[in-house]
């Protein structure tokens, strides 16, 4: 009996639903990287009302007809059609959180940061604790690490804990240090340093393992911040034109506001989420990876794992000591054996595994990691090294052979090169953000931005990609030039690439019949464009499962997205 | 344009549901409790392919139109047709991990214990502990509790724990009292006992409290078991007729696990969770109560606070001391401002509140913290005291304009009745378990079974509510008979009363249209039968939302249920 019912019924959707409501959007200037990795160009799409790709219209194709293949028209206005861009690497809660507290990641002196900080305090009398980030000496020509007396001086005796851009190290003041009890007799924790005035007393800055001396005192978000905070990334996504977005280091409690959002239909981008260490991954996912949930927009597809810190703090892990700082070569958090064992637990239960790795000690680390478990854990395992920063050029080819994917950041070259030249001394250039040479290798790309260490931005990231110019144009002609890579790779890297690594090709990524449609339309081409026209992209629409979800000239019309 | 779209699809979805797949079942002795708390009979339930009623056929009604009302028809044999039993506070995993691990519950004496656990031990040698339950002294008639020298008798030096059938004291022998590091030195934790030998050495029970000395120690369960556990307990709840279940102190895991069952379309049963403490019902809920999910089939209700132990273990927190231990007045797990503290967190983000209260201050105490919040929060609450098992004279009348849900589980009382007599002494009975004077007080009665304390056996509730005779028939006339409920009254207790006690009276309970086709078909009426004979009552079909999903003949029929 109930076999006949779901059979008429699986019919009746199958016979009604193409019948019902397809969409045809035409009159667009379309390119989608085919999985190939060729470039295709079309010059419409019809889709059905499940969201579903049903035809890609190309020059020349007879035009589908009114009411027998579709419902609704949409004239793309010769606009360029892509697929929506996909963040490979993101902190989708991060990225909300940023937006929502102290943001000193344009400032361009400590003076101009200590007065952000100083009226942002003053604005926010009922916060406990003024929490914010952004911040990069660097960028701030400061050759040194601010201090805590200096966050005293504008804002008194409510604590303040301000991270670092990179979020390898903290800036507190002396309400802040004096809540967390850090004082000239703590010790460093492993893997973390205090740094300190000449009496050893704390100067106000904390890397790495140290944050959480700080960290773990601040008040927790309440759910309904974390709601809030998933609503703003998915804004500040979708007019960027992210449909999808790999959040690295999920935690149980993003979880919960991600599924909060689903079972409420709020959640419009896709999040491929790998979880904060093996408790959350096994806490979130239990015996295996979770299936797709909402219509493909949910997934914890694996574990994220720290094995180093950053550049800019000097927690990335190197072969050979700072070149600015001859006594260190980081700050390894794992050892080879913890490394292996931690991947082992994950892929023991076919979890995907995604190994955080920025200096070369901490790459070629974990490519032996993979090297060695790749004879055990058989299959299409996707291994992922997130950063693969600083490469020694003698591992290449181990990389390439490995299998891993590099997933890279190109924005990080373009705003770390001076740093990096600093940290690193002109020998292990060549081996720095080399995307060319990983791919040449062998290794598969996936590009993203590290939101929020650096804005969510795919346009700013083709552009890098392509020229290694600034978005001030410096230097000419790219730096370590060699590395720049072709527009089709480029593209592939938002795309493609970025959905291979996440295991989502077969559903979203490229435009073709039976994937998602998810599509934005734009003003520039990638494919041709200079790159400060690239940068310049203006997104006009970004749709989601057949949805627009945002637009640039209306409201996002969130009840089609909302029934999908 | 969208909403068009979704026009046009909801208009074709009501048009063709009903036309779809309506079915009927006819020629059935039909018994509902109406929401007025009548007994309303009828002869045959229509409902639609999305589970829902459509039409309640009484005798003399015109007889649905065969294609044109409904396209399946099911002949019901002219058997007994109820709404599916809902059990009112029960342990989903509890009840799996019960079915799963060594269960006592039906041994008769100490040695017969004994024997099963040698037996279970020699055949499990893989598990690093021997872990079981369902023992009690009493029903060994052992007048005292069995010690760990008896356990390593049959057990040897593998560590074994054995919770006592209430759940509130636990048998470990001397290999687990030495891996959880308990000697004569060992303190009595606040709201726990460890038993000892006349040199102050562990004899091998800790009560309440004390039993996490052991209990965390315990290896955990990985999600695979998890998984079986929830597979196992909604068998066990499906060939009793229960359709829907009170879950009651649900873990972030366990909601994980119930979340990994709806996901993948194997969650049948409907889960009403009440989070173990304030911890995990933030976690779980967030900003407030989770939608209901998966065609109301789980929602996280409320938390779930232990204000004392239980009576057998001594636990149970009196007004005035044991019969049988003059020393003690139980052992209160919260003070009246701290229940009232975390009743307040609770109510402010609008979950409901279920108070585990067993002896006549515990529930006092929770009737002045219900007092006292009421004022505050206002609207429809529905505070719950879970048992409400003794209760002193003095207090029903405020019980009932507390306007509090009494959740009770009547076969406790005809399991405890020899056990109550002692530790209570003759004057304070006539407040146990007194089921009928809380109703006429004005509280409103839900029924359950505290399964795994209880076989999750809905007719041995029934039997005991009307009758307060055990499966014995002893006491001939009942124990404290002036207890006894009418038939109506009790099986509103395990529908209507259940549903409105987890705020799902809108959702099902009842047979009525635009309610969930959750019923069962019996070969018994409780309402007319004998209390011998409703305890036999053999459940012939189990649906839940219009779908078979168990039968006493057939495999059930999954396929159906799982498409809704």
């Amino acid at each position: 009996m109930s076999i006949a019912r779901t059979t008429i019924a699986a019919l009746l959707l199958t016979v009604s639903a193409p019948a019902l409501a397809d969409t045809l959007v035409d009159n667009v200037r379309g390119s989608t990287i085919t999985s190939g990795g060729q470039v295709e160009t079309f010059t419409g799409l019809l889709f059905d009302d499940a969201g579903t790709i049903v035809r890609v219209i190309h020059a020349g194709d007879k035009k589908p007809k009114a009411r027998k293949e579709y419902q609704y028209h949409i004239d793309g206005k010769g606009r360029v059609m892509l697929p929506g861009m996909i963040d490979a690497h993101a902190h989708v809660m991060g990225m909300g959180f940023a937006a929502l507290t102290l943001d000193l990641s344009d400032t361009t002196s400590l003076q101009q940061a200590l007065d952000r900080i100083r009226t942002f305090t003053a604005e926010h009398t009922d916060r406990p604790w003024i929490i914010g980030s952004g911040w990069n000496q660097e960028s701030w020509k400061l050759g040194r690490y601010p201090t805590a007396a200096e966050l005293d001086a504008v804002t008194g005796n409510r604590p303040v804990w301000l991270e670092r851009v990179d979020g390898h190290a903290g800036w507190a003041n002396s309400a802040a240090l004096k809540a967390a009890g850090v004082t000239a007799s703590t010790k460093d924790p492993v893997g973390g340093k205090v740094e300190r005035n000449a009496d050893g007393s704390p100067q106000g800055i904390l890397v790495d393992g140290a944050m959480a001396l700080v960290a773990a005192r601040l008040p927790a978000p309440r759910p309904e911040d974390r709601d809030t905070a998933l609503a703003t990334a998915q804004q500040l996504l979708f007019k960027r034109g992210v449909t999808a977005v790999a959040d690295m280091g999920t935690t149980i409690e993003d979880w919960q506001a991600y599924r909060r959002a689903g079972d409420a239909n709020r959640l419009y981008v896709r999040i491929m989420a790998y979880a904060a260490g093996v408790d959350n991954m096994t806490l979130i996912g239990g015996p295996g990876p979770t299936p797709w949930l909402y219509q493909d927009r949910l997934r914890m597809n694996g574990v994220k794992l720290y094995l180093d810190g950053a550049l800019g703090s000097r927690g990335a892990w190197l072969k050979t000591p700072y070149a600015d700082a001859p006594g260190t070569r980081g700050l390894p958090q794992l050892s080879q054996t913890q490394l292996g064992n931690l991947m082992s637990r994950a892929a023991l239960d076919n979890f995907q595994v995604a190994v955080h790795a920025i200096g070369d000690e901490a790459n070629a680390t974990a490519i032996g990691a993979i090297e060695d478990l790749a004879a055990t854990y058989k299959g299409d395992r996707r291994w992922r090294i997130e950063h693969a920063q600083i490469v020694d050029l003698k591992d290449f080819a181990r990389f390439g052979r490995s299998g891993a994917i590099a997933s890279m950041q190109p924005v990080h070259e373009t705003s770390d090169r001076i740093m990096a030249e600093a940290r690193l001394g002109p020998d292990r250039l060549a081996g720095a953000y080399a995307w060319k040479s990983l791919k040449d290798a062998g290794a598969r790309l996936a590009f993203g931005s590290d939101a929020p260490v650096e804005a969510a931005d795919p346009w700013a990231g083709l552009a890098a990609a392509i020229s290694r110019e600034g978005s001030d144009g410096q230097p000419a002609g790219g730096w370590q030039a060699q590395e720049r890579l072709d527009r089709a790779s480029a593209l592939a890297g938002y795309t493609t690439g970025a959905a291979y690594a996440a295991f989502a090709e077969t559903k979203f990524g490229r435009l073709a019949p039976g994937l998602r449609a998810d599509f934005i339309l734009v003003d520039t081409d990638p494919l041709t464009a200079s790159p400060a026209q690239i940068r310049a992209t203006r997104v006009v629409e970004t749709w989601v499962n057949g949805g627009r979800i945002w637009s640039a000239e209306e409201k996002p019309e969130t009840t089609s997205n909302n029934r999908r």
